[in-house]
């Protein structure tokens, strides 16, 4: 039985926490709805809206939500112009990752577990676009070539889309290699991204 | 100005639309916000359940959107095994379908097409478990090994993650080569699945 927690919050990046949350939920789906899955707002009850204009509403809020095995937390401006700031998250955030028995960023959800504490003194991977300004807050070593990267119980990915590897990673970590590929299955995450070659369009 | 439409409905799959809304909608934000992602609801106002339990809030109607260039029809149980049998929503889809410029599903949203009609005589992808299921429908070919397939206005894709794909190629299409690859750059899309080998855990 696994609890997955995933923070939600204003202009969080929909990706980021919606290709972890198919992940977890397809897993717990395989394994007969063992595992739950819940987005746990920053603000709640009410709908929350992403930074690309989605409008979702949270399962539980910040003091009112199940213990959790995992904590996710996505990014998107939210997570690096305001939660990062934001003392009641942030201390939520340091409180719950405590007990949780792993705590993933997607993006610049790192800044967030930063700011917490989690991924101080840590090996993390963030979006491309913020490497430099992650590593000149200190406390921090940014691995720039990987996709995901695990350090202790943080684990930490680059961004947007590399939140469904790093999640798909975590899934078989947790139960099993032959799980983790059977949801890759159910997902037909065979990626294959086009425009890789310069042909006639 | 690009106005993409993306139909939801309960038990939509979560990833089938998420995948695309975020290509769609930072394609959206790199061209200057001058094109439009609308979710619109089989029913409208109030919350829709996703497959996994994800509640979104849809943008409109069916009655009530603005004209769409592109069409997007997600898959998940809703859309197999209730909105093909739903006349209101395939008699939509195929008023919608015959005005806009493309008609995309992602994963079992192809049975939507089919019966609504843009998908008969086509070739079409569809999740690989329901492969066949489709196929035995009639006036259909299905394409088996390809992660999406474009026949004429028709865009359709494999399960799930496919669509992020899909999406990627479409925006391509739509705004250049280099376009699709800046939005692709900012959504970091550079796969990389785990356990494609069989290495110690």
């Amino acid at each position: 039985m696994t609890t997955y927690g995933l923070l939600i919050f204003e202009d969080a990046e929909e990706l980021d926490f919606g290709g972890p949350w198919e992940v977890f939920t397809m897993s717990a789906a395989l394994r007969g709805g063992a595992d739950t899955a819940v987005l746990i707002a920053e603000h709640h009850p009410g709908p929350v809206r992403c930074a690309k204009g989605l409008r979702v509403l949270p399962d539980h809020g910040l003091d009112d939500h199940p213990p959790l095995d995992v904590l996710l937390v996505p990014g998107g401006r939210g997570a690096r112009k305001v939660q990062a700031h934001n003392p009641v998250v942030t201390g939520w955030v340091a409180a719950v990752a405590e007990r949780a028995s792993w705590v993933a960023s997607v993006c610049t959800g790192a800044f967030v577990l930063h700011a917490a504490g989690p991924a101080r003194g840590r090996r993390v991977a963030t979006h491309w676009q913020h490497e430099e300004e992650l590593e000149a807050l200190g406390e921090v070593t940014v691995v720039r070539d990987a996709r995901y990267v695990v350090d202790g119980k943080l684990l930490t990915s680059q961004g947007v889309s590399a939140g469904i590897d790093a999640a798909l990673w975590l899934v078989g970590r947790l139960h099993g290699r032959e799980h983790a590929r059977a949801v890759r299955r159910q997902l037909q995450y065979e990626p294959a991204p086009p425009y890789l070659a310069d042909e006639p369009l």
